[in-house]
């Protein structure tokens, strides 16, 4: 859709690079995908604490309080979910761009749902951060007792029942919670992350 | 909708007051509404210059950019454009609590749709600028050329065009563009946030 009555004045605007100086970093979008139970929330929770305690500003885009806001009209089909990711995309983006760092976290089960992601914030502005555990795991975990609903055929379309979450072949991070300690993760990422909002 | 598998996880979040003491001021949100050419976009682009000179960050939500982007899927419709204010506010919402100062600029042309933003965003920080000028004056500007096409029967569903307009009956902040040259205009604006966003 490309409306007659719409004249967009991004040129006008402060540029990205003053809006840097600013904040004192560089803006950034890190996505956190993975299986339901793997983490995800848990360590985006964890990484914004301590990038406060670093005298960091950073706000996390956390895709189930999302469904309660700016996402409350969508469910869970893939068209809903590819609707969902974009949403929060063009959000993220715009955040990037004013000089913030920016927690997503997503389940984001495809591949191309991650790739269009990318594109829309940008490549040099996305990095991807694959919050790895078994299904088996975050079964066994099911720490919002989804997976037993799913079983009980309470929860239509939920992720990780069968094959649906697609691996990713070379995510920027992989934060295995399989076995680590939520610390460990998140201090790796941490450390990760410095380089990259560092102006 | 409500589905089963949504757990929000905003209690376990870092709280708003943490966020206003990293950013250095209070999250707010300043709604700019009024007539298309009544001067929204280029208050709205210096109020932001300005308080970047002034070391103060803020983000700018424009309508017609948000349009290339989180709401290209609308269209401006009375439902699409209520979408469009829900999404906007929604996200406007976020920042805020997230310690950040917000222009939103938009027609929002209804009552009803003010009170809706107001509503989400949260009555103590939500604050109305009505940017005021005359239908006669919007027209004679038009900056952008939307005048003279809707004119033409062009644009459907054009803002101002007979009395879709709702003046607002007590907005916060009214600031007459008619006469008053931007730089003034943005002055008023600036001295009168600047008490309201300091911790």
């Amino acid at each position: 859709m490309n409306p007659k009555n719409i004249h967009p004045v991004n040129d006008l605007l402060l540029r990205r690079e003053d809006k840097e100086i600013l904040t004192g970093q560089k803006g950034k979008v890190f996505w956190f995908y993975g299986l339901s139970g793997s983490g995800k929330s848990t360590l985006a929770i964890q990484l914004e604490k301590k990038l406060h305690l670093a005298k960091i500003h950073s706000l996390v885009l956390d895709g189930d309080n999302l469904r309660s806001s700016l996402n409350k009209d969508l469910g869970f089909s893939d068209t809903d979910r590819e609707e969902n990711i974009r949403r929060v995309s063009d959000v993220a983006k715009i955040l990037s761009e004013n000089g913030l760092l920016v927690i997503a976290s997503l389940i984001t089960p495809k591949q191309k749902f991650r790739e269009m992601a990318q594109s829309i914030i940008g490549k040099d502005s996305f990095r991807d951060i694959f919050i790895k555990a078994s299904f088996q795991k975050c079964k066994d975990r099911d720490v919002k007792g989804l997976y037993a609903k799913a079983n009980a055929g309470e929860i239509k379309d939920f992720t990780g029942k069968g094959s649906n979450f697609e691996e990713p072949e070379c995510p920027w991070l992989t934060i295995n919670t399989e076995n680590d300690e939520p610390e460990e993760s998140v201090k790796k990422i941490f450390d990760s992350i410095l380089k990259e909002i560092k102006l």
